[in-house]
């Protein structure tokens, strides 16, 4: 039970010399990883740049303590941090301390929320963002982050939290662009794109073992960051009007007291809620990965407490919302952890550039962490995955336009809440009109196959229907449209024959209509019997009425049915059967 | 194309004077019951009497027109009246004309929403509705209707849209009770319990045929108006504080321009929306049930424009909210209506009792009309639906009381709307975790069934699943879970055998968990294999890359694949059947 809740206790009890090793050089690599994008994702959210790296310390130790993953790196992420921004910027405008108490309020709901889902098992509650869904809402996402990002390479001033916003915001102060800061962000992007795709084949090239080019190449950020802090330092290009970090105060996080506001509270919890289920679904699926490559089990439903305890944690050390990285996790894998102590590590290394690091950073300027982010975000957006849903589904394709455009257009959480209600109403639709074939009998044979795709034989007077699908209140009506139109189309039926070898259950709509057939057929001097019915459907069907009041039989297959009402046409089949 | 939008083109060609004679005689029986019924349905919904009958008259017309079913009475009804009651309270006093306005801006919407859905044939989102949720709205709505009528039987001053609302307001003022008031209330109360349990069967023993002792006895409503109109009258009692009716304006409704208020109409949308659906289900089951006595059909989408064209009918010319009504339709049918004419009927019945008989209604007592409310919706509280969605499911039971105590405490809309929203919930819950099993060979045969319930042969190199549901978003990730877990467990497995008998379906969420599945499995030397893939699934899954990926293969049946993987598990089992 204990260890249900703290899988700290599983594998800490195992912990040793090379374990100790593996987590170390992983921590270093993600720490060095994990420097700039912290920064620059509070940036991103609107926030001082410091609070992205409070957001990297407790967090990752809470999760280490709670986190079923052995290789999930938390912290500050893109995404998650363009939903605080809009969340927080509809309360309290940047830079006010109202804005950072927000921010704090919402990491610590969304962490409260995760935590409550954690301990009600609710984890299943994240199946409701289908693939499609997430998919064009992280694309959707990444345009806009990359886009809001414009104005820190143009150093000019410009806001929005949706793309047309921005996009008429940034054309407004276009000639405003500072050139210096322009140079440095194209310079920076630039370098970051070659660093990505050019420089881990150069050093392998160079002689380096694969894993030591790896890290190398991970290092192109920080380099980044180092050599343009040093161009603005050395050139006070800060006082021709390149945007700098400025004066970080050079301490560790300190207990925060969240605000108790109520009505900032239920202004916050929509927002929270969004922010909770699409962090857990990315949590969950790199947790997911990492773990089946080493045949690891994770719990998903110990993972909303960790992310949950993270995210607590978060706010009261004075973070923003917390989630698992993909990238930085891959990172962490790829490095070696072996246990969640590498993050733990990981939060030492973050906690000792707060400490020590933060003086260098004041003349870091923002372009360069805008460049970070860019290069961050645009490999997220998933052009391929667009054109795999369009070929498989269109209806899937339909939830993942709509999240796209939605999320462009009005922003992040509307754009999620249409995906998700899109998404339900097409499953909904769909199993509301569920896959339906009058059968016949195959000649010679006791299978029942659809009249419109086998020859078949029928008999007038029997009307026998499959239908492909569970039935319950969706499809209830479906069923009662479908035989009411074929009993009145047709004066020569005398019984109906519901074959039901694909219902896996029935529920109390679906048994309500059934009756309703069943008495409507009464009167119209009509039989229903069924066939074919699963063990569990009978079981929950002898606790009903039905049974007593069916007008028919129930039979154990269709020929069973078909035979005994009409031995004739048992008769006929065979004799078709000899002629052939 | 024509016909299929105006049914009447259909049975009117065959209009003959038997025909006639049959329509004409329902058509008087039905305008009997339907005068008290709509000046009370008007009452209940807070407006004058006669709106009531005006609402009574267009829409019954303009049903007969568009309508499928033949003998569907529309009209005012209690639950929608309650409902109407609900918004419009919202917005407006009673008894003000602000009040009218928006009850008839509320028919016009409601009326507008229906033939949008019926255009666009979207008749099937009336099947977000689960039987027990509506039966469950139904029985507390029917328990508000009948504890807000206790103020006219009381004579009192009372007000409330939920049943704590009622009660404490009624207890408030019971001080003023008004004893005539109430003798009249109970009176008219217990004779008309008396008329509806004991006239037919006295009508019978003294001689009367079956059919002519139904009719009289469904004249029991306007004997009991008749006769406390008169004592009221004739003692005057409404100078001694009994409430009556009053004056109402002799003549026939005037065409009516609704309001086009936008804040209005935004403000009413949701009720609106709710009415359409709560009276477009009542009247799709009535019209089926009576039209599958006779072995006619009706067209659902064409039903939503027929209610709708009712609605924007009873809007224009001063009405509010109607729709079939479930009693009067059963009168209309049993006293022999054969077509939508003994509609069209009632409705010069109810004009020329708009025109005539308001007179004569002055001294009519509200606590007669009170009386007939209850009577009327007493028989709607459905406690053996209760008792059966119990015995049947408890998850439609959970949906089910939750609508009526939500109903109950916090009124109507909010009733609605939890059931709708727990339903769906449940369902998703439901087919988010389906059923699956770890299959093995039956010895001797060629089936798989489940470990847990038969003596099967099973390798432990080959994992055989089966899952019992359509595979899309909802239970994606519990794929993912199941099969991570099970091969995390056992080391010994080197092939995965997915057996997709029960799968009608695979989405775009699903076939990326399956492409995660693959690759996970690949990553820890595991195969994945699928068998018994249906044709339609087969289908879609060649229009992506998941068969170029996969792995393993696909087998025709579950005995194919174990076969072929390990020829030595079928040698196994014939040899062991060959023992047994």
């Amino acid at each position: 039970m204990l260890k249900r809740y703290f899988p700290i206790l599983e594998w800490s009890v195992k912990y040793d010399r090379d374990t100790l090793t593996n987590d170390l050089v992983a921590a270093v690599i993600v720490t060095i990883m994990l420097i700039p994008q912290s920064l620059a994702y509070a940036l991103l959210a609107g926030l001082p740049a410091e609070v992205g790296l409070y957001a990297s310390i407790a967090p990752l130790v809470i999760y280490a303590i709670f986190g079923t993953s052995r290789a999930l790196a938390v912290g500050p992420v893109a995404v998650a941090s363009l939903m605080t921004a809009a969340a927080v910027g509809e309360l309290a405008s940047q830079g006010t301390p109202e804005y950072y108490a927000a921010a704090i309020a919402l990491a610590l709901i969304s962490g409260l929320m995760l935590l409550v889902m954690g301990f009600l098992r609710l984890g299943f509650l994240a199946n409701f963002l289908s693939h499609p869904v997430i998919s064009g809402f992280i694309t959707a996402s990444a345009i806009i982050i990359a886009t809001s990002q414009l104005k820190h390479i143009f150093g000019i001033d410009a806001s929005g939290h949706n793309i047309l916003e921005l996009v008429v915001s940034i054309t407004a102060h276009l000639s405003e662009i500072n050139y210096y800061t322009l140079s440095i962000g194209v310079f920076a992007t630039a370098f970051l794109f070659w660093v990505r795709g050019n420089l881990k084949p150069l050093l392998r090239k160079l002689g380096l073992g694969p894993r030591l080019a790896e890290v190398v190449a991970k290092t192109g950020p920080v380099a980044a960051v180092a050599a343009t802090t040093a161009v603005v330092w050395a050139m006070a290009l800060d006082a021709k009007g390149v945007r700098i970090i400025g004066e970080i105060p050079a301490r560790l996080p300190v207990p925060t007291v969240p605000t108790f506001d109520l009505n900032l509270w239920s202004a916050i919890a929509v927002p929270a809620l969004l922010i909770s289920i699409v962090g857990y679904v990315e949590t969950i699926s790199v947790a997911q990965t990492l773990a089946a490559k080493r045949r690891q089990r994770i719990d998903p439903d110990q993972e909303l407490i960790a992310l949950g305890a993270a995210n607590v944690g978060s706010a009261v050390s004075g973070g923003f919302p917390v989630t698992g990285g993909f990238s930085r996790s891959v990172v962490n894998f790829d490095a070696g952890a072996q246990t969640p102590a590498a993050g733990a590590f990981t939060a030492v290394g973050i906690a000792m550039a707060a400490l020590f690091l933060t003086p260098l950073l004041h003349f870091l300027p923002k372009a360069t962490l805008a460049a970070t982010i860019i290069v961050a975000v645009l490999s997220l957006i998933d052009l391929d995955s667009i054109k795999r849903t369009w070929a498989y589904s269109k209806s899937d394709f339909a939830a993942m336009m709509a999240t796209i455009l939605t999320t462009l257009v009005f922003g992040v959480e509307m754009g999620i809440t249409a995906g998700v209600g899109l998404s339900l109403f097409l499953h909904l639709y769909r199993s509301s009109r569920p896959h339906s074939a009058i059968v016949g009998q195959v000649p010679g044979t006791e299978h029942f196959r659809n009249v419109r795709r086998h020859e078949v034989i029928v008999t007038p007077e029997i009307l026998s229907i499959r239908i492909d699908e569970s039935l319950y209140f969706a499809n209830a009506r479906f069923l009662e449209d479908l035989i009411n139109d074929a009993v009145a189309e047709d004066p020569a039926i005398e019984h109906v024959v519901l074959m039901c070898s694909a219902v896996n259950f029935i529920d109390a709509s679906a048994l309500e209509s059934l009756e309703a057939i069943n008495e409507r057929l009464q009167h119209a001097d009509v039989m229903l019997h069924l066939s074919e019915v699963k063990g569990p459907v009978m079981d929950r069907l002898k606790h009903s009425h039905f049974l007593d009041d069916l007008t028919g039989r129930i039979y154990l297959t269709q020929y069973d049915a078909v035979h005994t009402i009409n031995p004739h046409v048992a008769n006929r089949a065979s004799e078709m059967s000899r002629v052939e």
